[in-house]
């Protein structure tokens, strides 16, 4: 077997190494890439600090990370839409195809999946094996820094997609990444007016950047007078809720008119207390809670979306860092002080 | 200024009375209605009982009450499409067809609301005005104790209407009327189990009557368990939620299925808390929160399910009053003892 | 190679004969079925006229036939959810799984489709080879004359689910058993008047036990005038176009009401012309067209509306034959004089 | 009677007039507006040439034109929601409020219509008077020009918005002033491909403007053949159909995807033959005919698109005309040879 570098999960409890290990071969239906360029989700700090419910669920030695790029350059038997050479993205949800929620359609929500990472190695190293249904093929020109990040921005084209902000105003809670994303996206689609409420300057700043009318400091200004004020009193049309903390998603529903769509991407660690009566129920209002992204009509409108530059999600990149500078790239997120970090093996 | 018999709030604190007052005459785009019944729900029981936010926004003396139907007897200024004889129904929300709600066409949510019963004098008499705008023509030959009762089934069919039921398994939490006018029309919509979680005997056998498939007592069962068994481990397809109580709440999410539709018609008096990412947002699923119903579509539903019998709702009348008997009903409504109350004046 | 019993095109032109093939062996993710009922739909007319498209699509020899349910009685490499003895119907379409329709999670429009009797050997037979995606389990109490009308059934299914009939008035035309399924959907979806356009006595006499309101002989009546009388001058809120033809097209359009709802199941051997303007855009309608079933989702809701029997499907079925007396159903379809033919090997 | 100026269809048959009429005093819920700009919609050149059914329509004389801004310079009684000064632009469908689709909530397709410049007087003339309802109001310092058009590009909304443009391909048949809105509307809205399909050098140099990234002269090319190359085979995601020809419908159609969505605008003068089943019900398509635009849904978004500068239809204005050189823009408009003509009074 042949030998690379990865970073990876040697045992339970907090942090990660970059090691050696072997390179696996692609079994029936499967593909071995050659990564170009892998990245940092929040997902991956709770893995590092060995947070539930990871801790119970990942069974260390595992190579971790999720998103990734890179070239096929190994097919396995049975594989029909790929060969040596293509340049790829991947899904990092590995649907079963068989359970009900698969036969439904629902690959993003299989019942039995496997996550890059976690259940299986991860992308994180010189070369990760997919099978082929969650490899998206990418013109040969594509950036490996953006191409990694489709999955990423398809957590967010999938929320804008579903919230509909075409001639709305649109609040966007929460300016980490998927925020940010969402931001530029809500301006690409059509949105008449974007207020992002955010807790740090560097967000605020980045936030501006992707496209933002409205920014709101969390600690400096109430987020749900302003909002309000800026609506004339009516609310946003639209909320996309990419905090997940208590605080966002009050502020959040307080803000949103009635008969209003609310979008939650943002996964609050602890349970939450909400007026339900008041800000939900009487306000007549839609709520779609967004897990992923389908798999694949969210990736053929984000791929649509960066090749046609309707989207630029590069000023979101704040970190472009050799595999070895890992530790770097995890201080960095942990820390609030990186919008999205890219490696490079 | 001709008299009629009428229950009014007289002055704040608990309490109603049976007394006198002027009958009003009808303005511009108004008509006069001979009260043929008139009904109760579970606002008029807070309204007795002043509890909040009613205590603060009636101001004594009012005639109570909201759902009704009769005859017009006196037609106001620039009214269309009414003339005396006509047998109507009444919508209790009276839109200000001003505001920007109204002009988005949501006159259920209209920011300037008047209420009968509340801010202008209600149906529990032997006439009421109302505007044109609020009266729905019915048949002649409707029973006067199904005609009132429209609004408030109504308020079921809108929450049926958006979750959308045919060929889906269907949990009911809450057997009030609303829960139990719920499961007739799901019934009715093709739901293919429909799983009602109650309180009380009653209530079950009102449910299993109106067409319930699994009867579910959450006091002796753990109601999350047993739809998950009676659903292949998966979960219902949808939760139409009618009860407003945090565990009926936390319970139906728990036990709706990743991607399914969750209707919400249930007013908490508390906040409710939640395992917002586990129930809702990994589930990827939407929450429709309902209010009111449309003006007029889900009365062009309503009254298309009544006249062609595809809903029967007489199992649901529990008292037929006289107006004088009306303590009757509040006590029985109060203690859960009763469905739906119509009063004939 | 074990031998058996089929009906199969042996060579271009008109005809089908009862004749002896080779049973083939599942290979990778295939399931070997053992047939205990297959049907007959409007496609296998056409094919044993050897009329356009089929004409140039099939290369004889061929197995006809694309609807059936039978046991699984061997398990290729690969196949995870299914083992001997399982009870399934088929989904006719094979899809790729590779294309771009595939991998939007569009199975049943995929690119590069093989369907079953004309692609590759079809259902007619004892024995029958399909991928396991393909196959839907059954309960083992099923009926096989039931259990081989699921796929047909759900055409009607994802028809009427589209449609939205709860509450509302609908016009079906076209009488044939998809008109004929369509109507007792309909009427288990709640739809409060169902109005059926046919051309025959035995089609209007299978309407009316399916549960039609209105039975319309398009030979003796205006339709168009007819439903606007029904509905008030104000046209059906529905058209389920299940007739193809071009006067069925015509009629129901003109007698939609505006903001209405058509879906198009029927397909018109001919070009078909409109009045666009006046019929159409005109009336601010939404048109669905409806090619297949969804995979598997249509399958689930009518898998869940037969269990639960919220349909019977049975008045439908007016002929139950032996494999050996098919030339019987082929006439009786070509002739109009059939509902659903059935026949067991 | 105050007299003013406006342009009226004194007589039956071809042609209007320049000329005095008195000025109309509000009514009960109406106001009085003093006009700052009108322009000139497809409609009137029909009007104009008394094409049918305006020839038996319209009972002359008449003040012709439905499009409109100004002042509003006095108010009838009952009005709510306006007063003196406020700057107004007007929705033409003046609604009953009374019929079945007012009831519902549709009062674009009020079955009782009356049609400003058509019904009753219209708004090529100094003063107009209509129902507050018909009133929007606008931010004092809209350009009059951009405010009269509101109605137009609102058609264009209502398409645009229903169609669902975010990050798909859009093929746009017709490039008259709505076809251009479209344009720079799906352009607005995140469309990651515009093909636009037109027969006028200056109607493609317009939509180059406007945002299209292919252009097609239906003369030079075939339009099926581009779209098809443009979307590697597959098909438009999008097709918004506003030429209203038979060739654009049937190319719209059969170069639209599979699964995709047609949005139809553009009114045939004749009746329109498709292949029905190849193009329309075997690609298992949606198809949305759009009439007018929501009263006043589509309002809010279209003022907020513009507001906010998301949409720029300045380019689309080739002619700012006086009342009196109002024949000019007739001429500019039947020949072809113009956008949006918009005269001041």
């Amino acid at each position: 077997m042949e030998r690379m570098r990865a970073i990876r999960k040697m045992k339970p409890g907090k942090g990660m190494e970059l090691t050696e290990t072997g390179i696996l071969k692609p079994d029936y239906g499967e593909v071995l890439v050659n990564v170009k360029a892998c990245s940092l989700c929040g997902t991956d700090i709770h893995i590092y600090n060995w947070a539930p419910p990871w801790d119970t669920r990942i069974k260390p030695p595992r190579t971790t990370g999720h998103e990734v790029c890179g070239d096929v350059v190994e097919v396995g038997g049975g594989v029909k839409g790929l060969q040596e050479g293509d340049f790829v993205s991947a899904e990092s949800h590995i649907a079963c195809n068989a359970c009900y929620q698969c036969k439904m359609g629902n690959l993003h929500i299989c019942r039995d999946i496997k996550f890059f990472g976690v259940d299986i190695d991860g992308t994180w190293a010189e070369y990760v094996v997919m099978p082929e249904q969650n490899a998206w093929k990418n013109p040969k020109d594509m950036k490996p820094e953006i191409a990694t990040l489709q999955e990423s921005l398809g957590n967010s084209v999938y929320t804008v997609s579903e919230a509909g902000v075409f001639g709305k105003t649109v609040s966007v809670f929460g300016l980490g990444p998927t925020g940010l994303f969402a931001i530029g996206l809500a301006k690409a689609g059509g949105a008449s007016r974007i207020m992002a409420v955010g807790g740090t300057e560097l967000h605020l700043k980045l936030a501006k950047k992707m496209g933002a009318d409205v920014l709101i400091n969390r600690h400096n200004e109430d987020a749900v007078k302003r909002i309000m004020e800026e609506t004339d009193g009516i609310g946003a049309d639209v909320l996309l809720e990419m905090a997940g903390s208590q605080a966002a998603i009050e502020q959040g529903l307080k803000s949103l008119k009635a008969t209003g769509k609310a979008c939650l991407l943002g996964l609050p660690p602890q349970k939450v207390t909400v007026d339900w009566s008041k800000d939900i129920v009487l306000k007549d209002i839609t709520i779609r809670a967004i897990y992923g992204r389908l798999m694949f009509k969210t990736w053929d409108q984000t791929s649509k979306l960066l090749l046609s530059k309707r989207i630029d999600i590069e000023p979101v990149i704040t970190h472009r860092l050799k595999l070895e500078e890992w530790e770097k790239g995890i201080e960095a997120a942990a820390s609030g002080q990186a919008g999205k970090v890219v490696m490079f093996p």
